[in-house]
């Protein structure tokens, strides 16, 4: 994105903040003085951010009243996706702080607003990557509203908005969470919170791309990166009936990837000489990588006329590709940013429905900082689960 | 491309150089020891690069001797490709001189060799980017030379090859070219020599992946950069029915572009703010520009999962992406390179047949310099044919 855009989509998103501000403010002053004073802000705790060190500390904060198409959350658990540290570390732009990350939040349904049918207090609920939108344009109404066609969608940390006592949307290591009813989705019975909780990012981001390479059962599809996205993409692939090619750095994972039933484990070296014998092999393949890397052997790597989709988002967000290379390959490359709310239930409904589920580590709010430090080394396996009576 | 590839496919063109040199000569030397001294050399006179500079000077040499697949075309025109320019200037990598460039190449066969039954003495005849190839692997066989499997695509210019006296295969602005059957293509009699020639790259490489995107009647395809190639993009494109968007930095381009029947013409601005309304309107979109440039405005104007080609050739052929961006546009990003012998003949063929003729201006061997500049000075209108009688 160029500064230019950029700046156009946070003053948009800084208008509509405003704007969905300004509404209900003003009605409220006209029809009934009361409402603004009986709504009180949700005292929480939670691990934010101050400063581009990327060390957390505790944190207490205020967030908005639950206001009528609001739900609740009493947080269970908030696993740690490698996005919140390239945020807190301003690796993806500056950052205001103190800034509580987590975007991939699992609780119970403590209060609801006047307005709200989705949810009863009592439910179990998990909130992702976004936390509103403007819910009217077309991809909105299409349930993309992570592409709000009014640049109105609100990432669940970090994202300006008067809405929130600080300032700022705040994440998910916390122990409470409000969020617009829409935002949130059910969390089947049949897996635990705890399981559940990386679905919300790692899944969805996972799932709908994959899902959108309409691959036939036998396809050969590629997971590049077997992390916390890529071990999940690794095993929904598997589910949905490819013969998964997993390509990692890591040798120790070997033994973790084959027991998901994967068809090869490919560990790429430094030159990437093992990868040839896979030249134009693929008919799909996902990267999850979170960092600048050569995509060459990568891309090369699927059958011409194929397609490759790039998850991981490296700092700068800047990949660079020869032009040479991919007019060679011919393949279609194309990047993919998490997935619609429809589509965050359907992820979360298959992945408990077929077993599918996160290799997890539970850790409390102290080891925060520690497994950050594990995740950026490649140590973490696969995912970091915070529980969240620590914080 | 990184430099193993690169390196593996110098090798594997120079190892199959060599194997397609042994192979003939050996079975001459146990068979019949003339023939090699029955074939001689072509004498040829043409213009050459000899540095970096990429001035070109008049240079005399010699051919390889029609061999049994062979024929050999007196030149009548050849025209001027933006790729000579990067080419013989080392904007792709370090280049043999003297190298005579031109890859856009019509003349008349006034020889063949005796195995030779696609085109008889007097034939009309024209020549491309490429001059060899396996013949014999998945890619050849399919019509796509250019993706040879083994690595063994010889480009018309520059490559390194025992076959030809000067070391390197040596291009269209020359007299007289020698090449293998195959890779020439008939120029029917409904169309001059001079308006055949840039169909020959600019043509077949815009035409190619137009076809691919299989866009309908009526649907909205972006042309970006007008110049050479852009130029035909957008004939060929009006021609299959398309409403064109043509995005050019040259006001002065305009009256033309309109009177190739676009639906519109948009002159892009330093800052793209123009460019703005026709965000994620266009089925397909096809760039031309042939060195570095801001991407993310010309990949906004396509339509979510709509399609971008780029064909221009930068320096160093890197293109940087921003992949936030691509996930925000959900564009399929692709590059492509030319197109096969069969297409080629099919696209000389259709333009002929529906009065599709590149705007030109014939130049004499002299000239060519000059014309070199105002190439890189977007100067050309909008494809300098050079007049081989004049070499």
């Amino acid at each position: 994105m160029n500064n230019d855009r950029r700046k156009f989509m946070q003053q948009s998103a800084m208008v509509s903040a405003g704007l969905t501000l300004a509404g209900p403010t003003l009605f409220a002053n006209t029809t009934n003085n009361n409402v603004e004073n009986n709504m009180k802000n949700i005292k929480t705790k939670g691990y934010a951010a101050t400063d581009e060190s990327g060390i957390l500390s505790p944190f207490e904060f205020e967030r908005r009243p639950v206001e009528d198409n609001d739900i609740l959350i009493d947080v269970k658990f908030a696993s740690i996706c490698h996005s919140d540290i390239h945020q807190e570390k301003g690796h993806w732009g500056k950052q205001i702080y103190p800034q509580v990350p987590g975007h991939e939040i699992v609780g119970i349904v403590s209060a609801v607003g006047k307005n709200v049918t989705k949810f009863k207090v009592g439910d179990r609920a998990g909130v992702g990557c976004m936390v509103d939108s403007c819910m009217d344009c077309d991809s909105c109404q299409a349930g993309e509203e992570h592409f709000c066609d009014r640049g109105e969608t609100k990432f669940t940390y970090g994202f300006p908005t008067e809405k929130e006592p600080t300032g700022i949307t705040q994440g998910g290591y916390s122990n409470k969470l409000v969020v617009r009813d829409h935002f949130a989705v059910h969390i089947p019975n049949n897996i635990t919170f705890e399981e559940a909780a990386p679905l919300l990012c790692a899944g969805i981001t996972t799932y709908s791309p994959l899902m959108r390479a309409q691959f036939q059962v036998g396809d050969k599809v590629g997971v590049a990166g077997i992390g916390g996205l890529g071990h999940l993409a690794v095993k929904i692939a598997v589910a949905k009936g490819a013969k998964v090619y997993a390509f990692t750095t890591s040798v120790d994972k070997v033994a973790d990837i084959k027991s998901w039933g994967v068809a090869e484990v490919i560990v790429v070296d430094d030159e990437f000489k093992n990868m040839q014998a896979y030249a134009k092999t693929l008919d799909y393949m996902i990267s999850t990588i979170p960092y600048q890397f050569n995509v060459t052997p990568y891309v090369s790597c699927v059958k011409p006329r194929g397609s490759f989709t790039f998850v991981g988002m490296p700092e700068k967000s800047e990949i660079t590709l020869n032009n040479l290379m991919l007019a060679f390959a011919r393949v279609n490359f194309n990047a993919s940013l998490i997935g619609g709310i429809p589509e965050t239930q359907e992820v979360v409904n298959y992945c408990a429905d077929n077993n599918i589920r996160p290799s997890i580590e539970i850790i409390n709010a102290e080891q925060i900082n520690d497994a950050w430090k594990k995740v950026e080394n490649k140590e973490a396996r696969y995912r970091y689960v915070i529980d969240a009576a620590s914080f």
